[in-house]
């Protein structure tokens, strides 16, 4: 396979969307940045009708993990104590329950320090700054601000014409722009950006395999444009985010370098978009409040998320 | 110790406030069925700074559990795979997390499962369908709309005059109006309450075991006060929400039956009010639109929320 | 499906293996009382060669688990530490790791708790002394003495002139016979038999599909052949341990119940004896050494164990 | 704190101790190549009652980590299935478990990985060859053959004439050649060691915080004389192994790394002795057939393990 080194296109590209340095040498949070007082309150306006759309997977032992990556395992859930009289018969009970899952096994953030190249990561730390007694010492999931901004619902498939994109599709600017010309509101700095491929159907409809492989994802390309309008974030409705196999032979992981090591915007995966894309479709409007507050996992570099589109 | 059926008090007052069949034989949300799209849409309108205060607390291996509790274990957060160069040498190198930890072990929402008695739970079913091979039946955590709505910070401590409420601190109604006065908002149906008693100062400065035991927290006599209001949800800032040990001699958990199995209603624990206790004092305003989804575990009596109050 | 009481056959073997109060209404340990100190003695004294042949599975995330059981989760092993300097830079560095896993993930006993019906466990003890909270009350797996006796080989694929049963055959008490004869010894009071099928050549093939279903294993005839040879324990190659799909339409692991609710017999799965097979087809010399006492889990239902047969 | 090169006696050991290389470039086990068919004969002749006395502590929540070691947690235990009667009421039902737990966290082998000092594991190899993703590539503790063998109680506490050595008490090759006095039997090669110093009856008494520290334990000054014997393992009462504070300021876990790096020989910790000094002193006998396999986990650097003394 060749070095990342010998790929001409990809090294350009991390150039011109590098932000190291951009807010200073100690800021751990990337674009995260460029939410502000002023984006979440102009999102809050944009509230019309008070509607809550739930944008999580339930988190279970048969979720959406196949056992492809290694480790990311599905959440096991299991009960510690099961209408336990404590104290004694007739007393009041209770049950209780704890889990043992990937970070990143459902619905997901990606922390900035999720993947390295060259030996460094978001703003030009080491990677040897995760270790496995203390994880990520910098932009660890625990330092994001609570993620709560306008979201931009860029529905990708319906603007193709489809229901779910095919396996093989990249999704380019092209593609970015006929969806925000469908969404009828331009994309613009502190946005928190959610793309629809309609993947997750695959899942949802029982098919694990299917969805995590071959998948439509973003392609070499997006990283540019999520640049240009300074996004904040984005998030899609696959399991890999990015087009998986890869556009490029031996290039593997690309987007994600890009976006998490250069630009330091965090990227979710996973996101059910599927009853938003049919409210946004029906009323024509695709800008809405989103929260999405990634769990603080100290030194984490993936965090489950329950996100919440408020319209 | 006596049976539950000696404690009159707790018998009459579990009459009051019973919810069972109010939302219909097959609810199983309770008061969140008090949150509806106008009092989201008002809740909106109450952001006035864009100002987002985070209201969790970090995950951790030192968290709040001291092992008093037994299972309910402190986040362990482990990296799977750590800067590996999965394809080869010089490729992007991905890492990746797991975590075990109760699911109430940190900031989080007691779902409505998570005490029975009499062989019941919320709604008047049996407490057998929860289950160790399923958890529960009914009222699992992943049946919970987004709890997103008005939240109100009732700052008890600061009513009181003082940081902290001692630890033998039963918090009444009389205390909940002395703060809702100096709130200057009236509890109105749909709110989530957020009962501020300053004892989480214990564990943020280090000491862990004076947090969990004694502990302020809500008196027996406070679920009337929620149920006349037609609260959708409550959290505190103590570890054991009502306070403990418990009022009544041997009657060990009474706030949570009339919350959870009596009312439908979730409870909140954990959660640090500290910041945004400082912020309404400075502004004078105690409203926000909170946003706290669980994260939806199928089956789960109680659930991690990262939430996350907008001013 | 009918009851279990239509089975007639069943519940006439069910008496007629019945071990319960044989040794006293306290007893937790069923035939594990046939190992004696003369037992044990015996079998030291039939070590000849000295040599120590193991017989588990490595413990790992591509075990054997498939995903079939639910809940019974293969071994997820991380670092907690990777050669940390805990003190400072240069000095002695420590790595540490976790692991988690359903304790009959791998090569294992089943405790006596594993399997209830009508309401009851081994001695007559109430299926309800087992809890989430504090699991198996009775027969723990803790409670078991160090499992270390005779072992036998009777290695009914070699019998029977196969590599490997077929998946559907259920191996019967003429089927022992025939490999006792084979293995020229007599299988008697206080011994371990390791029953070797072949099936888990399927998995050290990478099968672990096939391993798992339709399997080869010990037929619903063969509980009272071992309750008549006073039998300590029985483990065999395959992860059902009884045939799978069952014999009799309807009648789902009933030789489990026979086993260890009716005898209080362990029954061991997952048990690698290729290479034990090969060494006694060798020299001729089927019995051995064995080790194997299960790791002592309190209130385990089931445990891994890593057993040796000393030849 | 001055660096390992400071510690000029540390350093003249270690050259004294070193086996790298003696079993060939290849290897992976260490002193544990001086167990042989011939030793494991005379080991299981030496069985005289068949007594078998089980050394491992029970597995459980409130086992003997304190916390004080970062993510080597105790064993959380816990029910994924609870009679249930999987394929209809009335059926068969089962009862499954799962666990959560440090390797290392109750009685226990170190596996050769478990430590590293100047960058380097047993046999010189790279410390870096442990990954997050994979454990140990060399010497992981699935590469041990079956730890079976002689054998040898030194009873040191006995042997001063004490019940329980002090929590400052560093056990010396005379210390031991004084309990060698007493067991009536000479250390030779292939052996496995058993020193005991009474320190586990604190945590058999409840007081965990008082077991884990002070602890007595081995001197920097055994290594040398295990060396000389060439025992194939060593395994105390005691958390720490070795003692703990360190002899000598600023020399953390000294004889791991002589024990472990330099000589590739395991060690074992929290086996509970008591029971075995006491039979070993009622009959005089402190020689027996030892079974010790740890579990083998592919990669670990620790494995719990259930030794058994047949006596």
């Amino acid at each position: 396979m060749p070095a990342l080194t010998d790929f001409d296109e990809f090294r350009d590209i991390a150039k011109r969307v590098n932000n190291w340095g951009r807010w200073g040498a100690a800021d751990e949070i990337g674009t995260l940045n460029l939410i502000t007082p002023e984006t979440v309150r102009a999102a809050a306006a944009t509230v019309r009708s008070g509607h809550r759309v739930p944008l999580a997977l339930p988190l279970q032992q048969y979720g959406v993990q196949t056992g492809m990556i290694q480790g990311r395992v599905n959440p096991l859930h299991t009960m510690v104590a099961l209408n336990w009289e404590m104290f004694e018969p007739g007393a009041i009970a209770t049950s209780d329950d704890v889990v043992t899952m990937g970070l990143q096994a459902g619905t997901h953030w990606d922390g900035l320090g999720h993947v390295s190249h060259g030996g460094r990561i978001y703003n030009n730390r080491a990677a040897s700054t995760i270790t496995a007694q203390e994880g990520a010492e910098y932009s660890g999931v625990e330092k994001a601000p609570p993620v709560v901004g306008r979201g931009v619902l860029l529905d990708v498939a319906r603007a193709r014409g489809v229901d779910r994109l095919a396996g093989g599709h990249a999704v380019t600017p092209e593609d970015l722009e006929a969806a925000e010309a469908l969404a009828r509101t331009t994309v613009r700095a502190g946005d928190i950006v959610l793309v629809r491929t309609g993947q997750i159907q695959l899942y949802l409809g029982g098919d694990r395999d299917s969805y995590a492989f071959p998948s439509p994802g973003l392609s070499l390309r997006t990283p540019e444009w999520f640049h240009a309008r300074d996004v904040a974030a984005v998030a899609n409705d696959t399991l890999t985010f990015e087009i998986f196999p890869p556009e490029v032979d031996g290039l593997y992981l690309p987007v994600h370098a890009l976006d998490l090591v250069e630009m330091g915007m965090m990227q979710g995966q996973n996101w059910n978009l599927e009853q938003l894309a049919q409210e946004c479709a029906d009323d024509g409007r695709h800008e809405f409040l989103l929260a999405a507050p990634p769990e603080p996992f100290t030194g984490a570099v993936g965090a489950p998320v329950a996100p919440v589109a408020i319209r």
